[in-house]
């Protein structure tokens, strides 16, 4: 379910590198870890620079062949052969190690069509829904284990109607629509795959009227617009279809068990009660089907933003000279989802968790999504199994997880996670993740504690290409990319921002339903094209279009392998409060522009609707009817985010100066017993930011600085309960907003304040 | 040579509309016309009104259907035809009219080559070079009498060598080519036309040590990716071509006579010594032809913004396994251009010069260029022949031209005002042109001095489609795309901004070279997809695609003709100085915020190179070398031009006082004797901005307020002589620029006050 990687990551801040390493061309050793006492600190470096020496490349590309050999989907016997083999693995490492089971629904297709049919309702074309094999590629013609092409969690339905394209079918995509006259009421849509996640596409159709939505690959954003078609480059090929599910957003996880662990005896909903099965029947199908699909459509030409690269006039519809057949049915059947667990038990602090996680399950091979990722992750393990025989033992306990049925709907993890809940709330530290991995610049996303500590492991891990750490890297290109504004930040702040996370990876549920400290990293933005969700993404096309030489593979077992070990064997739990505090400052402020943007926006609306603009720029060939008029957005009390942002920024400043006293001081107090009860009240840190009754229409989603949108599906909204409700001008839901969000800001520093009063007193000098 | 008219158009401010007719629904009627008395402005408002009743839609459909009816190049035997009907024409309609002739240098095709040849120098493919006649379209077929695609004024050349794709062929493209390592030098060129005038490109690709030059339509321009190809929609099909000069822009018209008319004896340069003829052979290809071309070149994928709309991915080459052969020779012939010249004296005063034209020789057919806009003038014509029936007499003399032999470079033009440049300075008081139409929105570009007064006769001309002021709708349609800053500045103003205005059409030598003031006006904008310069821009084309019902045609004879009354009649001519001063004011503040942004562009540019971003961010895959680090800018010297700027708003401002003040009085003074002596002086204004050295390496362009770009062709640039010296990083020049056209705005000051100190003193009251 790992989205377009680089399409979001290439966008987006990531992190930093503190000023005095700028310039450094091998990785800067930090004088004390934050965390560490002296002694710690120097043993500390010691075993993570033998970590790092550890990783092979050739081991990782041998996990991937092994891994990605045959399809492995969700209920598939390679899905388990490889969930076994992984626990033989780490096993043999010297981790303890089991598969949780899990029980699921995952629909596969019974009955798939999509046909054009002309005025007397004969068929004139029916769509292949095929990927041919590719000869040089060998596991291309796997063609008995392969899942056929379809989008999981389709309604069943049989329709015909006429064809509507409605660009990447987002609301914006449907206003447009409004305002030229057309309606997708009782007509099949046609939306091209990119912008927002899938699975908003055929919500939205539905919410518009529409009986049916098509998705399909356009070669202008994954395609020979973008680089050769594979095999000759690494672009999708004409017959390349994207799989993937498209479950409504309100919960992650199993259809039928919300919020509990989906286990063999657990209560279950009745399928045809599950909320977030789509409306309407959807398919998605290759640009070489929907050709002549898009063909058949007449009505006026598109804006120019809804130009696709193929070599047709554009059109919006709805046809008229021809109808769409489609017909889609799934088996509603139950699986089983096989989560690998490994553990290395703590040595001093076994009831402290850092968890570590990847999915192993896939659309079909999915060398790319997930293998890539998977087979860095089983390399760190090995490497600390050698570390183990060196005689490292972690302070806290590390756990391993090799996730199933991420693809579907995050399954593995998030049944898990809701198996575990009360542990994982009393017992974690951080949620480590991973989807995937490429070639070219080093990405974290997550919760803003968090922002300074990776920000600190991934300077030390020098980039593969240019022998420079991948931190100083990702730093030069955000400077090469950003506005001078921009640039200008990004050369004064000591760390670089990590993005906020919203959906689309396994970190979902610990971050937004259990409250852990989150990350999720990963190198790439040098690879060109995709076949993601393919049955193209595999070990032949890896190899030889991405990072086909694996040393990326090996940077990311070294920044995530630095990372756990870093945060299991710290005295003090490295969460840095201030990088938070100003995170929250810039959304408290961009909430408060966002509402002065919808004022100006609606006032010059009007404005224009009074003077005519809309009436004379309208084509009377093509006309654009004017948007509504609207009232003015009204002034909003923003006064309790400021003043919880206030509170956290100044508890932030308390916590993180006590702190810093305490590591110029002897040290001793980083080891003292005191510590622990610290560390115990930081962990309530990361949930402090939760409403117990979540979001507005989300109950699901608690945490209130971070959640996928509403109606972004993998994009974030930050602040989601003022933003997105101002965003959708649903004043009262705002007013209440800023009340319950700023009242989180308080709790948070509150719970801060209370782990600065636990710190010990600095030792005498 | 109009470049396509609507992407200029739609992306520059146009003109004004007082307040106070904002919301008018039917034309509004000024109080008193500028520059007329109480009594004059009431008569020539009633003969305005008689004026616009009478241009009539049908008969600029049949001048169409006559003008486009065969293919009318130079030379050719309809060219002659057509200029004898027009000249019929005038006569038919009361007025005085005769033919002068030119003889101009005009190469046709004798050879024409473009292959494809693999490594052993066999030929794969043979571009057609061909437009298929359409059978639904009658004039395609017309095969006998059509000019063949290809670009007048190229080099004859008969070259191979491999194939680089450039883009735009602009310099930036070229830029980008060095930094991805990749040299033109011996190679053949394909640029796909856009973006600049496509003289620029061969220019340019010869400055880099190309050999030859092919320029192809890709569809994402105007073929597919706009409209539906013809005939089912708008849009340029696959074999569709633009022809087109490629002349150097040194001097405008006949190669061998620069800056003095082509009359038969007049000393001319050998061909070879012609400065403005190619240095490599060029032909122009469609995308049919261009496709296998395309498709031959490997090397790397072009970037993002290079990519066209053909179902192919672009690559940059130079191409490896095969070359181009390109062959290009011309028949250099002297031709004979008709330019039609038809006058009603002025009862008044018959040697002041009111001009107006519109060219009537085209690259093929060209119902829309030119013939949509000579149709509307010939109907003017025809509308003042009834006036004069009617017993209107103009005081001033009016000329109506219509030229030939624009399109390979403005021969007829620049031809006869080169020969009459010294009754041009001392009579002529306004040149008005126009180069085709459409359906639309009104657009004017010009000098500002002109600004005020065309914006209120489009004020008075009714929208066809929009019963609303032709102004007013441009006005909203400002207003619908400007930025806030932008639209505050569109409705504070009193007047629409008109257009600066480079090159492309006949207006260039009256402007730059004779000290004119001038306008350029059109409709457009609704009109999708384009044959620019094809057999296919014909009487079938137009009349399903663009104004279909003429109402547009009448709209544009209802400006101009009312413009050229107005201009006419005036007792004071009305040129209007606080429009131009505040014109200047905001070009002496681009050109230091010019300067700021080159030398912020340069510091950041070496601090980059010094942070090393450039060598962080290049893929070694596909490696993209730094720019080269260069000393900072230097800080010029803006006295002289912030110390013209100053004056002549001052003295700007004392004239339109003075002439307001002798408007609000019993306007008696406005028809006393003495106002002759001040419309002498308000004469040599325009000329005052004229340095008689012209502009660095220009000398023919002498206007210092506008210019064609020197690497854009059409695309003008305003304070030339300044803005160009410091975007290329010419301090020196910039340094005397700077000093000059300070001193040239001084005697725009002085020439303006000698006219004040002119005018009558108010009439008693």
């Amino acid at each position: 379910m790992n989205p377009v990687r680089w399409l979001a990551l290439s966008l987006v801040p990531m992190m930093a590198l503190p000023p005095q390493l700028l310039l450094a061309q091998s990785p800067a050793v930090p004088k004390n870890l934050d965390g560490y006492s002296q002694s710690a600190s120097s043993i500390e470096q010691s075993w993570e620079t033998k970590f790092r020496d550890l990783p092979e490349p050739a081991r990782i590309r041998e996990n991937m062949r092994v891994l990605s050999a045959q399809p492995h989907h969700v209920g598939s016997p390679y899905d388990k052969q490889n969930a076994e083999w992984l626990l033989a693995q780490f096993k043999s490492f010297g981790w303890q190690a089991q598969i949780e089971n899990f029980y699921v629904l995952f629909p596969t297709p019974r009955e798939r069509l999509v046909q054009l049919l002309d005025s007397s309702g004969k068929p004139t074309f029916t769509a292949s829904l095929q990927e041919p094999p590719i000869p040089v590629d060998p596991t291309s013609s796997q063609t008995a284990e392969q899942l056929p092409t379809y989008n999981a969690y389709s309604a069943d339905g049989d329709v015909t109607g006429p064809l509507v394209y409605v660009n990447y079918g987002t609301r914006e995509d449907y206003e447009e629509l409004d305002r030229m006259g057309i309606s997708v009421k009782g007509a099949i849509v046609i939306a091209r795959y990119g912008q927002a996640w899938r699975g908003i596409k055929p919500k939205v159709a539905a919410e518009h009227g529409a009986i049916g939505c098509i998705l399909y690959s356009d070669p202008a954003d994954d395609g020979y617009g973008v680089s050769d078609s594979y095999p000759k480059g690494g672009g999708r090929p004409a017959e390349g279809v994207q799989r993937g599910g498209v479950n409504d957003t309100e919960f992650p996880g199993d259809p039928l068990t919300p919020g509990v662990g989906a286990t063999k005896d657990a209560k279950r909903l009745a399928i045809k009660d599950s909320p977030i099965i789509t409306k309407i029947p959807v398919l998605p199908i290759s640009y070489a089907d929907a050709t002549p699909l898009l063909k058949s459509i007449d009505g006026r030409v598109v804006p120019v933003k809804w130009r696709g690269a193929l070599p047709i006039t554009y059109h919006v519809g709805p046809s008229t000279a021809s109808k769409v057949h489609l017909k889609m049915f799934s088996n509603w059947d139950m699986k089983t989802v096989h989560d690998v667990i490994a553990r290395i038990p703590g040595s001093t602090l076994p009831d402290e968790w850092v968890i570590r996680g990847n999915h192993h399950d896939a659309w079909v091979n999915g060398a790319s999504d997930p293998i890539s990722g998977i087979s860095a992750e089983l390399e760190e393990a090995r490497a600390m199994g050698e570390l183990l025989k060196q005689g490292w033992r972690p302070r806290r306990t590390v756990i391993y997880c090799a996730w199933d049925g991420e693809e579907p709907g995050l399954l593995g993890s998030t049944e898990w996670a809701e198996t575990h809940a009360d542990e994982l709330r009393q017992h974690a530290v951080m949620y480590l993740n991973s989807d995937g991995n490429g070639r070219g610049y080093f990405s974290a996303g997550g919760t803003h504690g968090l922002e300074h500590f990776i920000d600190s492991v991934a300077s030390q891990v020098i980039d593969p290409e240019k022998n420079i750490p991948v931190i100083e890297r990702t730093r030069l290109r955000q400077i090469a990319r950003a506005t001078p504004a921009e640039r200008a930040a990004l050369r004064s702040r000591p760390d670089l921002p990590i993005r906020a996370l919203g959906a689309g990876s396994d970190y979902e549920t610990f971050m937004d339903f259990i409250g852990l400290p989150s990350l999720n990293i990963g190198f790439g933005g040098e690879d060109h094209g995709s076949q993601y969700h393919s049955i193209y993404d595999d070990f032949y096309w890896y190899t030889h279009f991405e990072d086909t030489t694996f040393v990326y593979g090996r940077a990311l077992a070294q920044v995530a392998g630095t990372a756990v070990m870093r945060m299991a064997d710290a005295e003090l739990l490295p969460y840095n409060f201030n990088n938070t505090a100003s995170t929250v400052r810039t959304y408290v402020d961009q909430v408060q522009q966002l509402l002065k943007t919808e004022q100006d926006k609606v006032a010059e609306t009007n404005r224009e609707i009074q003077e005519g603009v809309f009436s004379a720029t309208s084509d009377p060939k093509e006309p654009i009817a004017a948007p509504k008029s609207e009232p003015l957005p009204p002034f909003l009390n923003f006064a309790p985010l400021q003043n919880g942002s206030h509170a956290l920024t100044d508890a932030a400043h308390a916590y993180e100066s006590a702190v810093a006293k305490l590591e110029s001081g002897s040290g001793a107090a980083l080891d003292s017993p005191g510590i622990d009860a610290v560390n115990h009240e930081l962990m309530q840190t990361e949930r402090a930011f939760f409403l117990a009754k979540g979001l507005p229409d989300r109950p699901y989603y608690k945490h209130q600085l971070y959640a996928p949108g509403a109606y972004t599906g993998y994009g974030v909204k930050t602040l989601p309960a003022v933003r997105e409700s101002i965003e959708q001008h649903k004043w009262s839901v705002a007013s209440q907003a800023t009340v319950d969000v700023g009242g989180v800001l308080q709790k948070e520093a509150e719970t801060i304040t209370a782990a600065e009063k636990l710190l010990p007193q600095p030792a005498a000098q």
